[in-house]
């Protein structure tokens, strides 16, 4: 039996573009002499697709969509990700479904029995959870067919009561097909194989893993669709970040032989490159399913506003990246050096614009009010606001989204200005930490200078007043990246922080910092996703919260 | 026996002020003679305390506050709701319990089956449901505890595959208890009496029901505690927006007969001054519980921030509410005239800062950009973002927090400025169509004109062009809103609306407006929440979708 897989960038409710794509594989997979053809979880309406399921007229589409891919489904069998309706009173109105298409209509279907409801996912938000196991059965094969989470439960802490495969098992399957829509982060490619290998090996069964890859906004899906054989071993895997398309003989999967000195796991990229690498397909996506083709940003000559630039330029073409330098009293003459270096470096358009003018003003406009109280963050703010309202009006008058050029070091500590440099259509740092900004800065000049050195070893500083230094007022950011990574990502609290050696007044007045943040960390931007804990959908907090703050 | 009800407003995370109130009401219900004395749904955290549930040392700071306050149940007990660890493997960490304490410490549990995870709620996220079912035995009484949803699942199409209080009859209870988190909507009071009367009409038993009251950011919660007859009505019910304590015996509530000619609900206010109730609990708590006393916003002379003006006036007192009065070169006299009447109206200080200066010299900043490119949106866009930047400027130096006085029309439309008028910590009236405001403004002027006439009568204006009215670009609001309820409320798709008797044309654009505005309300201050369906953590949508757009 020769089974293809097809690993697209689906778009959220773009039914036309997702159905004609999932029918264009499904040609090219009958062309080339395919059985079953392999699409990932909710295919037809682009994952995920959130509260538009609770409308009836979307999963009308979802259903019509299907009926267009069956009809498509002749000579050949299809796997198909679609949101169904239920017949049953009691419970969700709907399933989270794999439909299986031949012969022009729907054959089977199985439906997801783990719903995640954790970090970025809302599964049981929308759909009821499958308690009933059947196999699938095609040309004399019985095929176990499971939804992602489903096969993700096979650690010692179990997070469900219920382990979908256990159940199939009893059936005698010859095979399993899983299709996902797994979004990445930097480690996620690894627990993914991991997963799928402890899957193989506990069922010495070939399974077949079809992802979503591309961006819907913050979640970046990295594909990396595989296939592994019950040996334990990854047997192939497609593409990362881009579309690709495969088919195997069943056969061969199963008498695969892992070459000498092989790793089961496959390829496992380094975290900065893979980092670097999701971060351009989360810009190029964003503008590509938004419609737009020009960003604009503002490059203060520091590290975070270029780091972001090379990786946009990098995405969409140096040419349609706009640099805007916007000087302040404070700013220093190696900053407008260092970011025009920069711009020149990529051949990208720039401008460079004083904001003395529309400070002055501004402070003139508010004298009455301010009279004699001394400069201080204020002034430091406005500076930053007025940037944003130049960046803004360039953006509405010529076509450019803003890019957002925070870090999650700052975003998480408040280290910044809403409405200032906390503007933009996307944050593409909002989820690296300083820290790592320093290193992909260094991986972008892996193969010569693109950065100016000088961009990536001057002390940090937002110049917003003179000789600042963000040192002035936070810790180095080789101590405050390592607290905030154990507070966010790992939820560690204040004891467990102290007693990891962290010093108990730095940590306390971090984790205020934090909690106290969070009330502009709800006005960002969304944050391009790369770690296992971003802000934004992912980590929901009170505002009016009192804790540790 | 007598039982107290202790409705209480809670600060999420708060624990030391959560902890004290209970015990205070605990010490006051034992002076009074009362056997038991219930508290709401996760009391002790607050709520909802969303991700601190994920952090180990929050569950055990919630824990030692129930271990404080069993200390303080001796000689009377209590019901307190809190978040408990499970010791199962198989499933979620935690629990959503009522903790029945008495003689010190903690003698029995119930937890919560139903975990609403829909709208606002997220408790499937934290909390394994419970699947067993005990009445709790107290001085010769058998008491069938649930907690708020458990005794939601009452109608015709059940949410749920199981029914809580089904399986606690069977032993036979001689009274239901609900323990609540219930928030306010304009329907809610009227719900969830009619939710609770079907509960003692189905099962016969008398109800004791307390929620909290008290907003957390967004969310609402309006009291309403009370006391429900197996009879089939409300005996009596606690105040609505305020705390309050009451003492019954359980004997009068069973033995209770209605009022001839009475209303079985109880009292059902007007939603109009529901919504005007609910709107200043939500401004008080929010400046209260952040420690803030000072708010600022633009007044335009215009109907939504003359609402806003009143609403943070009758919450915060007027001396603490500044008015700033932002005329631009396309500001009508008439503007200016009506919000400098509305402040002298209320005592509240007041400035007037023409932000002509400031938008002179960032046009003549962006002239060499520019050059002779037609004024357009971006203009208009530029004056709404110099007046939050002053805005902003006034409340970073003198210690407000800047109100956002978008109304739910504009919003939903994009209709506004982001970092401009879309600018705040909160936004009061982000939940109210523009014709509810205006019925606001009716009601506010009910005892005497407080809101000037003009600014009610005259046609709706953004004033960022010559002779500008929203009806240039917008369809009335009689007809927006109705649509925008349709489908942002109920729902509703392109063909229902259509069949509902709403022209094509303006139901796809207006679908289309809404849709393509995500990106906007992505990055609004949270929205007080008076309806069945607010923007913010209720409604999640994706930005690069492309659904009706």
């Amino acid at each position: 039996m020769k089974i293809a897989l097809a690993q697209i960038n689906y778009h959220i409710g773009n039914f036309e573009s997702n159905t004609s794509k999932i029918i264009a594989a499904i040609e090219n997979a009958r062309s080339a002499g395919a059985d079953l053809v392999v699409f990932a979880e909710l295919a037809v309406s682009g994952y995920p697709p959130r509260d538009f399921l609770e409308f009836n007229d979307f999963i009308e589409r979802c259903l019509h969509s299907v009926d267009k891919i069956a009809e498509h489904c002749r000579g050949i069998a299809a796997i198909v990700g679609s949101p169904t309706r239920r017949a049953e009173i009691k419970g969700k109105d709907l399933h989270n479904s794999a439909l299986f298409l031949s012969d022009g209509k729907i054959q089977a279907m199985a439906h997801k029995s783990l719903l995640p409801n954790y970090d970025v996912f809302d599964e049981y938000r929308y759909f009821e959870p499958y308690r009933e196991f059947e196999v699938i059965h095609y040309k004399g094969k019985k095929i176990a067919l499971t939804i992602c989470e489903d096969i993700w439960d096979i650690g010692e802490d179990p997070l469900y009561t219920i382990n979908p495969m256990d159940e199939l098992m009893k059936q005698l399957p010859d095979m399993m097909i899983n299709i996902a829509a797994s979004p990445f982060h930097y480690e996620q490619a690894r627990s993914r194989k991991e997963v799928i290998l402890s899957n193989v090996r506990k069922y010495k069964l070939p399974l077949f893993y079809v992802n979503h890859v591309g961006a819907q906004t913050e979640l970046l899906f990295d594909g990396g669709s595989l296939v592994a054989s019950p040996e334990g071993f990854v047997v192939d895997e497609l593409n990362y970040f881009e579309e690709d398309f495969r088919i195997y003989e069943l056969e061969d999967v199963e008498e695969a032989v892992m070459p000498e000195g092989g790793n089961p796991l496959g390829l496992i990229n380094d975290k900065i490159a893979l980092i670097h690498d999701a971060l351009l397909m989360g810009i190029r996506n964003y503008f590509g399913k938004l419609g737009f083709t020009k960003a604009i940003l503002g490059l203060s000559g520091g590290i975070d506003s270029a780091v972001t630039m090379v990786l946009a330029a990098r995405a969409l073409g140096p040419e349609h990246v706009r640099a805007v330098l916007l000087p302040s009293a404070f700013s220093s003459e190696h900053s407008v050096n260092d970011a025009l270096q920069l711009a020149q470096n990529l051949g990208s358009p720039y401008d460079l614009i004083s904001i003395e003018e529309a400070f002055d003003s501004l402070d003139h406009t508010l004298q009455p009010i301010f009279g004699d109280l001394p400069f201080d963050i204020t002034e430091e703010n406005m500076q930053a606001r007025i940037r944003a309202v130049i960046l803004m009006a360039m953006s509405n008058k010529l076509g450019h989204i803003l890019l957002n050029t925070s870090n999650k070091s700052e975003a998480a500590v408040g280290y910044s200005t809403l409405y200032g440099d906390m503007s933009g259509g996307i944050s593409v740092l909002g989820d690296v930490y300083k820290t790592d900004v320093f290193e992909l800065a260094r991986y972008i000049n892996k193969d010569g200078e693109v950065i100016p050195e000088n961009t990536i070893i001057k002390p940090p500083s937002a110049e917003l007043r003179p000789d600042q230094k963000d040192s002035d007022s936070l810790p180095e950011y080789e101590i405050l990246d390592k607290i905030l990574y154990q507070y966010i990502e790992r939820r560690k609290g204040p004891k467990e922080l102290v007693s990891m050696g962290f010093e108990k007044n730095i940590v306390d007045r971090i984790l205020k910092l934090v909690n106290t943040s969070e009330f502009k960390r709800f006005q960002t931007p969304p944050v391009l996703r790369v770690s296992t804990k971003a802000f934004g959908m992912g980590r929901r907090l009170p505002i009016v919260g009192k804790y540790l703050s």
